[in-house]
């Protein structure tokens, strides 16, 4: 089982620990999972205790003795409740701590208010945005699962035309690729940071089921098989000259590789294909764009400016007013990583980030038209991560 | 696509009401993705606002066309921010606002800080605990899903003797698991409510992998492949004459049937057999004392004595410091809804709960042995949900 090493995780708290001072903050309180798999290298029920200015303490819950195998760390100890938490960061810090980070964008209301009890004297800043910001930009050793990743999702991508006939249901498709996926590893989750969401690893939707999107921020979903999971694949039969499309996150060590390819039994009707074409184009044009120092809210508008002038404003990532404002996300732990190539971005593209980009037109009753690849942005310019072609697929039948 | 009909919601709010009225509560802003579904019958971003004393407002942020065709309620609004929602409650509720009720388990501390912003003269109190209360007596319209679901399971536990094999990975029989599931229509998503956690959806864990547990409030949770998801199946061969468990959750329109299995490729060592006939008995012995009105912790304390009077205490619901303080627990849209069988627990039994109830010994190096049925309590005592025989199965090799 890989470890994450010492020598990685110490390089990450460093960068935090430059921005807790920065923010003047005496230390912080990490508990989410991927947070505390990313700093820690274990993921546990418990709290990683960040001083400004010394190694951490990783205070577990549960799983101590998994912890103990999986992180790197020295101190790592077992915890009981907020009280005996309060009390090791205490020790540990020999100094009062008046300013503590916490990632408020997930932590509930009723665990803060029991931090709130144990550290009376402190106060708490919201460091998720700076958290995101860390994780944003990827070392050689996580790049390193993306390249992976990208060859399994190779491997998977090339036995999905023999999965598609004539009136085979989307869910027996999606049943197929990700059993070709679990027993190649995959982990069968995928994790999103966002509140109160959820997200199935292989999405399939064909014709007019490319138009469902969901609760989730994203212009597809697909249809799903009840209300209970209004995602995914549905009971829908696949059928001729409809675009099936395949929206799926391969996952190495937890690195989540997140692609799109249009597939169809025989060929596309001409609009269809020619959208396919056009955000094919978009995708070219922002990746010629983009660099080291390149506005992610500037890659968007040129896209849509694309779209637009190309007569397809009302379809590009969403129908109207279900448009998605993105077009593209960072990539990691989670799905919905930093950058985000959206309007109201103010990231700059820097080496070392990892994002999908996915021109996507979304025509009501026919369904989605385009494409998403994985990018990493280098010190010279933009390197693909995925190994797939970008051509759209289309199957004899 | 089945609905939940008007009929059930409007019980369901009525229930919810009638606790708001106990509690001096002028309504309760609702956002958790299964209280959506279950009070709104439809899982969005956005809030479900329930005043005292009419019908709920539903407003959605996204996908507010999904949410129209899923919820039976007639007001379903479309929302864009925390101003507008603030907007829509006072507007709605026509009197001053002073105590609401939010799920304070899940929402976190930044919406919160949103919510006092546009809710200045409000108090807000936490009602997670008394919507777990309603959640977690079943209707008849939700009784009849863990009843199909029983049958689904059936089936699939009927073919998981032909898919094990010496020298097989632990992976692949997961992968096959879940195809067969997946193709008999399940989410392929498994739900629980508790903070900064997920769970896959067929754990495999064969000899020394059962006592391997994870950060989940779960006695075992099997290997997993990497410390980045660590739990259900691992690389671990299937080895002759090893305790084979596998622990699964069969889903029907939503609402999960948690059942675990022991398997062996040849006879278990007779220390595992003996054990797992032990299990049995405090099943036998903790069903006939269930009934209304018996209180949870006792169920759990009569479970234990069989466990120290047999002399497996140590190894009972985890192998010493590992234990769990609980031997089942409700069942529903989460798979950790109330009642819990556990030693804290201030529950009585009541008709119309469904719990899981799951016995299990934890030995290291060896594995697991025991089981794990879903049970509903009745007006007379409890009824078996559970289709499945209850005998360990021991497949040739």
């Amino acid at each position: 089982m890989q470890l994450t090493p010492l020598e990685e995780l110490k390089r990450r708290v460093q960068v935090l620990q430059f921005r807790l001072r920065q923010e003047d903050l005496d230390g912080a309180l990490l508990t989410e999972k991927m947070d505390l798999y990313y700093f820690a290298g274990s993921m546990q029920q418990g709290f990683l205790f960040v001083p400004a200015d010394k190694e951490p303490l990783f205070m577990v819950k549960r799983n101590l003795n998994r912890a103990k195998q999986e992180s790197t760390w020295e101190k790592v100890l077992p915890l009981q409740n907020f009280k005996q938490l309060a009390e090791y960061v205490k020790d540990y810090a020999c100094r009062d701590l008046n300013r503590l980070g916490l990632e408020l964008d997930i932590l509930p209301v009723n665990q803060y208010q029991r931090l709130q009890e144990q550290f009376p004297s402190a106060t708490f800043k919201d460091i998720s945005n700076l958290i995101k910001e860390i994780r944003m930009i990827k070392s050689d050793y996580e790049i390193a699962f993306f390249r992976k990743a990208a060859e399994i999702s190779l491997q998977v991508n090339r036995r999905i035309p023999e999965l598609l006939k004539v009136g085979k249901p989307e869910i027996q498709v999606a049943a197929q690729i990700e059993s070709i996926f679990r027993n190649m590893g995959h982990q069968g989750l995928i994790r999103m940071r966002a509140f109160n969401t959820e997200m199935s690893y292989v999405h399939v939707f064909s014709g007019e089921n490319g138009f469902y999107s969901s609760f989730l921020d994203t212009c597809t979903a697909g249809r799903g098989l009840t209300a209970a999971c209004p995602q995914g694949a549905g009971w829908k039969p696949l059928a001729p000259h409809e675009p099936i499309g395949i929206d799926y996150g391969t996952i190495y060590e937890g690195y989540i590789l997140d692609e799109t390819r249009l597939f169809s039994l025989g060929p596309l009707p001409p609009e269809l294909e020619e959208a396919f074409l056009i955000a094919r184009q978009i995708q070219e044009q922002v990746i010629a764009r983009a660099a080291p120092g390149v506005f992610c809210a500037d890659l968007y508008h040129l896209a849509l400016e694309t779209a637009v002038s190309r007569g397809l404003g009302d379809y590009f990532m969403g129908y109207r007013e279900a448009q998605v404002k993105f077009i593209g996300h960072g990539l990691g732990l989670d799905i919905d990583e930093y950058p985000v190539l959206s309007p109201g971005s103010k990231h700059v593209l820097q080496p070392g980030m990892v994002f999908a980009l996915e021109p996507k037109f979304i025509f009501p009753g026919k369904g989605m038209a385009g494409l998403e690849n994985v990018w990493l942005v280098t010190e010279k310019g933009v390197e693909k991560i995925t190994l797939i072609p970008d051509e759209a697929v289309i199957v004899s039948y």
